[in-house]
Order: structure tokens, then C-alpha cells, then sequence
């Protein structure tokens, strides 16, 4: 007999089959549906939504946790309007990027399709069902959902109101499924349904990611961890150096790509660093140092071995100084995690040479890491930012939620 | 202290960001000069063989596995062309995909990078030890080579040619490293060298790719199992479906290419399968079918359930009958491995329903299975086919070994 969870792989992988054989104009006409849904059932989601809220703020969740956890009605239109704006672009699957002849005759192309199932764990925000569902319908995939305990009956009403929708214009509703079970071994479950499931997306913190890199047989896109860093080289323009490190550290603290960490060249160290830390002070940022950054600066004080490796998703800094661009590259290399990096330089060949040499999903000059985000780049709405190298790498859009697949005509070709 | 494998393994990393910085020029001499230094020491080379060969004879080993474990002077001289050919092959490293501007002036490229550090798993072929250092090298990688304990022997004879050859042009050693230590645990260690190594390849039968799957915290590309279908449709041209099928399950029975099962249409069985029959027992291939298959040809004997998903690379042919194309299409959804499947129609309509709804690396209309190949692709040497979705999917050339990063150009700009 199949488990609760091998039995909803299986549901999945069967709708997967419908979602796939879907075109443009009725998968968008099922993200409409089911935006106007969930804005019409948006009493109903509130009132759920309360429920989790309240045994929330019971069980002492912090503050910043609630607030991601909490709902209301202009969240519910976000939600409505993010699905509309993944409505309105454009549909990947189908496309065939090259189709050559080979001297036997063979015509050989290779086609644009949808990966299948894809799993998606993550914590309590409940917006994430939204988005993801959508993100992973346009591309013709089922999705099975397995959000945080503490967001469930928001989510059980959110994917009640999706499947509505989908159910008013006749399309399939087992291509969204939510893991209901609570329990933390559905989780391990989940992860060995390898040949069901085609790929996992954890969204969350750290631990939940390594959690599942660690225990998935099913293929994993890691995403987020970004400890990132601004190397300030020795022919930085110190007034954009000032306002790119601000912009990057202080205009949203708790990111994955807000700088944590930042890299000095020694020659410019004495006029940078007081200029950097006057303007971080008055952020109430903390600022952790080498002993060259804390003699230069009284408001910083020393880091320690673990600062430089630490992404702190909040109000503090590590400044390491170095002597050369080798030493800043090789110091990057060693403690980043293939986020997001800038060089702030007037220097042609160091530019190059950074971004050559750092190892990351995305390598600047001269501009604030803020900017790796799906929207930023162009691409519309994003299931995340992969920071592994294997079949995507940086912001993942809707091209990221497909496969390839090659097709070839013949007409009686055989090996020789 | 470090273990063995984990001080292999940041020696290969250290040597990655030296591969990678390496021009073409460069890359394509050191291929050459290593593909000399095998000839120049394959006295060595041969005898060092002789040694895994005698022992593996004296413990037993099956001749057909003796004969992959061989190497002679013709083995020697494809080798070195290999390499040769590869030098000979466009480097795709470095290759910007796209560069758009975007309004706020960021220039945003994406790049083609190497990915790392590749590990690759195999089994007793020495001949995979060139191949996939010079695919590996190619693209700039660093690789650690763990083959079977069998061939212990001639690959530190190969590796030794291949560093030999990279320090006559000056080029880093550590850029291929071999797991010399034969012990499984170290395998073990291997897998669990997240971070450091960006890719597992196991390439090689069933037991061992499931097992690296199960076991590897690295990110895996599976290869290599093939369940491969020809659905004979029933408007499909009876001369050439049996060229097809003879072509697809006899030119060489022991590949994951090779067709293993027949799945045909019951309107044309009565008159397709004894022709089928007939061409497949001068092969002497056991076939095996079901109950209609079985009453049409006295020499088919009756399958068992198992025979739908058996992949025999011998042979044995399994032999269903199906009421309809979807019947069909459901039947080798369920059982193939996503490998290489065909139709034989003259249908349009069934032609491309069959391309569209099979789920496997590559479709085929009117061919032999066989050509799921990175050289009959166009594509040059390959690395493996892959049977997975993720990253890459069918025949892996040199393009597989490579990742992308994104490249981003500013002048100041700060995110609102």
C-alpha cells in the first residue's frame, strides 16, 4: 500500500501529464481564474490566515516572523496581481532552440518542455503558494507544496482558492498539492521520492536548505545563502563606493543578496574606512574589523574567524582589509557562498579580472549586489536565486522550471 | 587534519581557478601534448595493464569484462586521438550568451564559465580516464577521477602519461587527480564533498549510478540506463519497422541506446509481429511477450511483469500489444527511463503526439534508438547521456561541463 505521500507523488506525476500537454492560452486563462478566486474568497483566507496568527503569536514567534507570516487584504492583491504579471509573460514550453540536419538525414532539434513534478519546501509565507504555484503552472509542471506548519491553514485556504479557480475554467486541480501532514517525516518522505518528484526548490534559511541537500535523493536547486561582498579597490571613486556599500548593506537588512562583508585595499584603507563607517553609524549598523579596519575607525571593533564566513542578514558588517587584488579575490573565493559580489574600481584590468575570477552567480563593477533579483534582471517573477552551478545559476525565472528534450525526424534512419 | 579525500579534493579546487583562467590556446596544446605522452609511454602503460588484467583472469572476471578492462596499442592510439579530437573541438568557455542594458543602464551578460571541480565514478574502463580528463580540461575544469579498484593499474599509468604531458607546457598537475586509495569509504568521502566538488558523474551500470544518487550530497547527473521502446504504430511501414528494430536491438546489444522492448499497435500485430519474429531470431534474440504477442509467433515466450521494465543489454526483447496510441504512450511513460524511445508511423497527427507526450531525452520518429550519441548528435566525444532533467538532459558534450555566471557592468547604480 503506498504511503499519504507516495500516493500524492503519484497524483502529481499523473496531473504533470495534463499540466504538459496544456497550451499558453489555457494555462494563463487558469492564472487569471484563479487570481480573481483568491481575491474572492479573500475573507474566507483572512480568516484562516487569523488562525494562524494568533496560535503564532501564542507559541512566542518573533515579531519579523509574524509580519511574513500575516495577510491582508493589499497582500492578497499582490498576490492576485503577481499571478496576472506571470500571466502576461512569455510561455517558454514548446520552443525548439536548434533543429539541424546531420548528413544521414536526421533532422534533430532540441525542444523546450516542463521538468514535471517539482517539490517545493519552505517556511511559514504564505505568499510563496501563490507564487510558486504560478510560476510552476505557466511552465506546464505540477507542484507539490510542503509549506511551514505554522502557515497551514492559511495555505490550505490559498490552494482551496487556486483550485477553484482552476476548476472554473476545467483545468486539472492535482497540479497544485499541498502536503497537509504536518508531520516532520512527510518532509524525509518527500525527499526519496526520486523518479516522482523531478526536482526539490527549498526556500528558507540555511538550515532547512542543507537539511534538504542533505537528505534528498531527488535532485536539489539550492538557493539563497548569500554572504556578499563589496571589495573597495584602490582606485574605488570613494563617493560611489559610500553610497553603493549603504545601498547595499542598509536598504533591506534581512536579503540574500545584501552585502555582509566588506574588502578594502590597504593603499585606500586610511580615507575609505572612517567615510564607509561614518555613513553605516548612522544606520545603526555594527561593524566588525581586521586590526587594520578597528585602528583606523574607533567604531569598529574586532571581528573574529567566523565574521568573515558569516551571513548576518541584519544590522552588521565584517571589513577585512587586503594588499592586493589577489589577496581580495582570493579572500572572497574562500568565504562566499556564489551569490553576489561587486568590485568598486576605476582599474580596466581589475574589473575584468573580478569578474573573471570570482566564483559566483553574479560578479559586478561598480554597482550594489542588491540588484540580483528576478524583476531586476528582466526576467519577471522568480522561484528563487540558485547559488549551485548545475542547470541554473543566479535568478531563477520561468526558464529555470523547464528541461529540454530532443526530438528527431527521421524516415528509416539506421546506425551503421 | 584533512582526510585523503578531502585534501584531494582542495588541491583540485586550488587547481580549478588555475583551469580556469586558462586560455584556449593554452587548454588545446596541453591536449595535444598529452595525447603524445600516452603514445610516448605506452610501453609502460601496456604492461602497467597487464598487471590489473592478469589479476582480474586469476579472480574470475567474465571475459566480456576482461575485454572492456584491456588495453592494446590500437586502444592506446584511439585514446590519443580522442584527445586530439577534442583540442579540435570550439571551447565554449567565456562565450557571453547575452548582454542586455537595462533601463537603469546596468549592463547584465550572462557567461559561459567552467563549472569547477567534476568527479567522476566509474567502473573498470580505463580508456573513460582520458576521455573524461580531456572533456573535463577542456572546459577548464579540475577532475577527480575514482574508477574501479580493477583497473588501478593502468590508470595510474594513464594519469602519470597525462601529468607528464600537462608539466611539458608548463601546465598545473593537479588539474586531474586520481583517488588512489581503492578502499569503498573513500567513494563515500567522495560523495560528501559538498562545496568542494561541484559535480558527481557516475558513469556506469544501475547499482553503482543508484547508489552515488542515494548516497552523494554533491549534485549528481545520472547516466546511462535505457528502457528503450519502439511503438509500432499501426500505420507504420512494415519493411521499415524491421530494419529499425533489427538496427535498434542488434547492432550492439549491450549499450544504453539499444532497443529493449516493443510495443505494437494490435491492428498491425498479426501481420508485423512473425516479420518482427523472423528477423530477430536469425540475431538469436529471446522474446519475450505478451498474451496476444505469444499467440502470433510460437517463438515469443510469455513475459512477466517484470520483463516491462527490465533493461537486459543482452539478447532478449520484451514484445507488448496496445489498442491505441495512448495505450502505447501511457505504457512507455510508465516503464522507460527516460532514455531514447521511437515511433514508426506514416501519422502526422501520432507522430508528433508521440513526441510530445514521451517523456524521455530524446523522441524519435522513423529511426533506430541508436543515435542518442553525443557524435551522432554533432556534438563531438561525450561525457555520458543523461536520463535526468536537471541541467542537462540526453547526450553530454562540452557544453554539460560548463555553468554560467552572470556578468554585470555598472556605473554607480543603487537599487530604490
Amino acid at each position: 500500500m503506498s504511503s499519504y505521500m507516495e500516493t500524492l507523488g503519484n497524483r502529481a506525476k499523473e496531473a504533470s501529464r495534463q499540466a504538459a500537454r496544456l497550451g499558453t492560452t489555457e494555462k494563463n486563462k487558469g492564472l487569471l481564474s484563479v487570481a480573481e478566486e483568491i481575491l474572492l474568497e479573500k475573507e474566507q483566507i483572512l480568516a484562516e490566515n487569523q488562525i494562524d496568527i494568533v496560535r503564532a503569536e501564542e507559541n512566542g514567534m518573533k515579531p519579523a516572523l509574524v509580519d511574513r507570516l500575516r495577510l491582508t487584504e493589499e497582500r492578497l492583491e499582490d498576490m492576485a496581481e503577481g499571478l496576472r504579471q506571470i500571466a502576461s509573460l512569455d510561455d517558454p514550453v514548446g520552443e525548439v532552440l536548434s533543429m539541424k540536419n546531420r548528413p544521414n538525414g536526421l533532422r534533430i532539434g532540441q525542444k523546450r518542455v516542463p521538468i514535471g513534478v517539482i517539490g517545493i519546501i519552505y517556511e511559514s509565507r504564505p505568499n510563496v503558494t501563490a507564487d510558486a504555484f504560478g510560476l510552476c503552472f505557466k511552465t506546464g509542471n505540477a507542484v507539490i507544496l510542503r509549506g511551514g506548519s505554522d502557515a497551514i491553514n492559511s495555505n490550505k485556504a490559498i490552494v482551496r482558492a487556486i483550485k477553484v479557480g482552476l476548476r472554473k475554467v476545467r483545468l486539472p486541480q492535482d497540479i497544485i498539492l499541498l502536503v497537509e501532514d504536518t508531520d516532520r517525516n512527510i518532509v524525509n518522505e518527500m525527499m526519496q521520492l526520486h523518479g516522482v518528484i523531478d526536482v526539490l526548490i527549498p526556500r528558507g534559511g540555511k538550515g532547512l536548505i542543507s537539511s534538504v541537500v542533505k537528505n534528498s535523493t531527488v535532485p536539489v536547486i539550492e538557493t539563497g545563502t548569500g554572504n556578499c561582498h563589496i571589495y573597495v579597490d584602490e582606485t574605488a571613486d570613494l563617493g560611489m563606493a559610500v553610497e553603493i556599500i549603504e545601498n547595499a548593506k542598509t536598504q533591506r537588512m534581512g536579503v540574500c543578496n545584501a552585502c555582509e562583508s566588506l574588502v578594502v585595499h590597504s593603499n585606500i584603507a586610511e580615507q575609505a574606512i572612517p567615510l564607509i563607517a561614518r555613513k553605516l553609524k548612522c544606520h545603526n549598523v555594527e561593524m566588525r574589523g581586521d586590526e587594520l579596519a578597528c585602528a583606523l575607525c574607533e567604531d569598529i571593533i574586532p571581528a573574529s574567524q567566523e565574521d568573515w564566513g558569516t551571513e548576518y542578514l541584519d544590522a552588521i558588517i565584517s571589513i577585512k582589509t587586503v594588499n592586493s587584488i589577489d589577496d581580495a579575490i582570493k579572500h572572497i573565493n574562500t568565504y562566499n557562498t556564489g551569490h553576489s559580489e561587486t568590485i568598486i574600481t576605476k582599474d580596466y584590468d581589475h574589473a575584468l579580472r573580478f569578474q573573471d575570477e570570482i566564483d559566483a552567480a553574479a560578479v559586478y563593477v561598480n554597482a550594489s549586489t542588491r540588484f540580483t533579483d528576478g524583476f531586476e534582471f528582466g526576467f519577471g517573477a522568480e522561484i528563487g536565486i540558485s547559488t549551485q552551478k548545475l542547470h541554473a545559476r543566479g535568478p531563477m525565472g520561468l526558464l529555470a522550471l523547464t528541461t529540454t528534450k530532443y526530438v528527431i525526424f527521421g524516415n528509416g534512419q539506421i546506425r551503421n
